[in-house]
């Protein structure tokens, strides 16, 4: 019997794929037998990506036919569906029928929703969630997103689109976001704006276009612990806004855990500090959570999308 | 054979009880056949008020046996243990199992939770939210509070704490609440608050103790209404904190209605008007929800307690 399970993800800048028996999947999360890797060109659309990643897919299952498969897309996704709505990074997205197409191009069931339902999904089966029913996964990265397993399934909301923590407001007077809000989570907590702001406060505005320097979340934390007080001072800033975002999603939603991936997380020990700080200080004394790191780093996508396939 | 359901409500300072049939239970809500209500005391303690509900509900049933009893209680409960946890408004209630208690007193299976789920399920089975399955109750009263309907069901949180959106921060540099944060909802929303708030911007504070004026919300939405500018700045800043609020459980949760009851929601047109602003404003434009006025008014704990009494 066949149990090839493939598990796709469509990452922005990234593509990935890889195949898994269903056989070798226990609680513990195994090593992929096969994994495919491959960058995309800035210019890439979704007509390239689509064909790149058939390409990854076919190499990697080798004339073989998956019994199932799972897809993360990073952008919205209508699940039930399975249309991709649009990607914020690349063209061509626009209403893409991407579960039928799949489903078609491999003749077995198809799954594909954005990737923090599918990370949330993940680490909820194979990472730092096993066991824990009710818990949000957030990525903190470029932007701030997140995803929700709610009595150990995953809520995606009425029309999809549960888990936007990042554009949660926890500042009326704080700086102005693209999306048109002042003091978003993503606005203070995000790599790029951090990076952003860091520059403007070292006084490099003007000298070139802001944000434009080069400079990364990344930086910010390194000049942080290095001593740097006005990259501490923005470091900081952006993990009270994620606590203060993470308190009032435990006041409102009451999960037993959140877990925290992506680049921003690996800043290290002040950042955490401040974020459990500001969440437990936003949150009622009553409303019981911890907040951990994300176990599965850039392969939470992948590993969701094998545990898409086994939902139903 | 016996389909009488008895419904019981704990308020803070009153008392109702109700039976009714289930036969006449379609989706329509219908009449109450019988009803009591009792105003407790200030001094009422929990044994006070078990008494006087019991001798309620006795009074109702004349000798006959119920096939259920639903009971709303004001104030936190641990719904799978029965538990009501305390009460913010009446001594004597840490801990009382007021499950176990009803079943025993009449035989019947029972069934107890907090009065925000439970309105939310009265909404939901028959009043504004009939056909929605994902939607959020909240009361803007003298506290704010709410309860969850998502994917059909009552959603209380991994603890049942779910649906604090009182204690969600919108202004970190609001003033402080009795939680001991800033710019919580409740601080900025409720009519106590607000009333305070109106005194003092009057300049009675020194006069007398701030609160104690006997103002309510409800002298705060007449004196805005006739053109008070302190006043009316008041309850605009509550009705876009409530929105704020509203608009960050919609990124967060993504239900497809808010259902609003409470007194502080008869404030008139201006107050809806500036809460469905600002809840529109800081939802993410491609999150849609709606948000209307509760249709049970003070009912909805009573007929929510006869719809607990469908669950399973």
């Amino acid at each position: 019997m066949n149990d090839l399970i493939l598990a796709l993800d469509f990452g922005g800048t990234k593509l990935s794929a890889a195949v898994i028996n269903r056989d070798a999947l226990g609680d513990e999360r195994p090593q992929w037998p096969a994994l495919r890797r491959e960058f995309t060109p800035a210019d890439a659309d979704a007509a390239y990506e689509l064909a790149a990643m058939l390409r990854l897919a076919r190499e990697l299952l080798a004339e073989r036919s998956p019994a199932a498969v799972g897809v993360s897309f990073g952008g919205p996704v209508d699940f039930p569906r399975g249309l991709v709505r649009l990607s914020h990074h690349v063209r061509g997205w626009e209403n893409v029928p991407l579960r039928d197409l799949m489903a078609r191009e491999f003749g077995c069931p198809a799954f594909v929703d954005n990737d923090a339902n599918v990370a949330a999904l993940g680490e909820h089966r194979f990472g730092a969630g096993r066991g824990v029913d009710d818990l949000m996964y957030i990525t903190v990265s470029t932007g701030v997103g997140g995803g929700w397993i709610l009595g150990g399934r995953p809520w995606r909301g009425h029309a999809g689109m549960a888990g936007e923590i990042g554009h949660t407001v926890v500042d009326p007077a704080g700086p102005l976001c693209l999306c048109g809000k002042r003091g978003c989570v993503e606005r203070l907590a995000s790599g790029p704006y951090m990076a952003a702001d860091w520059e403007e406060g070292r006084g490099r505005k003007g000298e070139e276009e802001k944000g434009s320097g080069g400079m990364t979340g990344r930086d910010v934390a390194v000049a942080a612990a290095a001593g740097d007080p006005v990259a501490k001072e923005i470091l900081l800033r952006g993990a009270r806004a994620m606590g203060v975002g993470i308190g009032n999603a435990a006041n409102l939603v009451n999960p037993q855990r959140f877990i925290l991936g992506g680049g921003v997380t690996k800043a290290g020990a002040i950042w955490w500090e401040e974020v459990r700080r500001a969440a437990r200080a936003t949150a009622l004394p009553e409303v019981a959570f911890d907040v951990v790191p994300a176990m599965l780093g850039d392969d939470a996508p992948l590993w969701g999308a094998v545990a898409l396939t086994e939902q139903l």
